[in-house]
């Protein structure tokens, strides 16, 4: 993706963070490392199927690590590489505008959260 | 979209900007009120028809004022309303990320730019 043309690096940033579920794994994962199951769980509406592949694509851009103990129950964890980690403040910045305005947002929240 | 349950703000942050052109066109009027023409040739790639669609949403998220003066041939302008000016600060913190961080971004960008 580094490699990829973009026409202003704002896209770039988009581009791994987009889709609802990105952006609230990464929220979850500044909490800490967490289980698969976490995940799901705390993630209410997301499915197995598309947690998973979620995370296979955070992972692909190295903005998440995953652990697989290889124990049986499965047992993988997942958490944010240093280079998830400083998404931190975007994601502050976003949830801080929300507060302060998310009010005023009038009308149906166009292509809205969700695509990804 | 106020009303809309959303388990956490930065979600509703997302709703509103989300999309690689949503995003642009933004970017685009924070420097200042632009035509349609003007604002189509900026946004190399895009069509009418989403231009159209994208600007459309952002105006009924109350981000962007639309100005139609009433002229033939049609001239009208598109502006950052005071709620969509207090977007430069996300837009800033993003673009900022991708300039320090971007080229250490791996793989495909998953989900990536261009969903909207």
């Amino acid at each position: 993706m580094a490699q990829k043309a973009v026409s202003c690096p704002v896209e770039l940033t988009l581009g791994v963070i987009s889709g609802r579920w990105k952006v609230m794994i990464i929220h979850q994962l500044l909490e800490g490392t967490k289980r698969f199951n976490q995940l799901q769980r705390e993630l209410s509406g997301i499915t197995h199927r598309t947690l998973a592949k979620q995370l296979r694509e955070l992972e692909a851009n190295g903005l998440i690590l995953r652990q697989d103990y290889r124990e049986i129950p499965p047992r993988v964890e997942y958490s944010l590489s240093p280079l998830g980690l400083t998404l931190r403040n975007i994601l502050a910045s976003m949830h801080e505008w929300a507060e302060t305005h998310g009010h005023k947002i009038q009308g149906p929240p166009g292509a809205g959260p969700g695509n990804a």
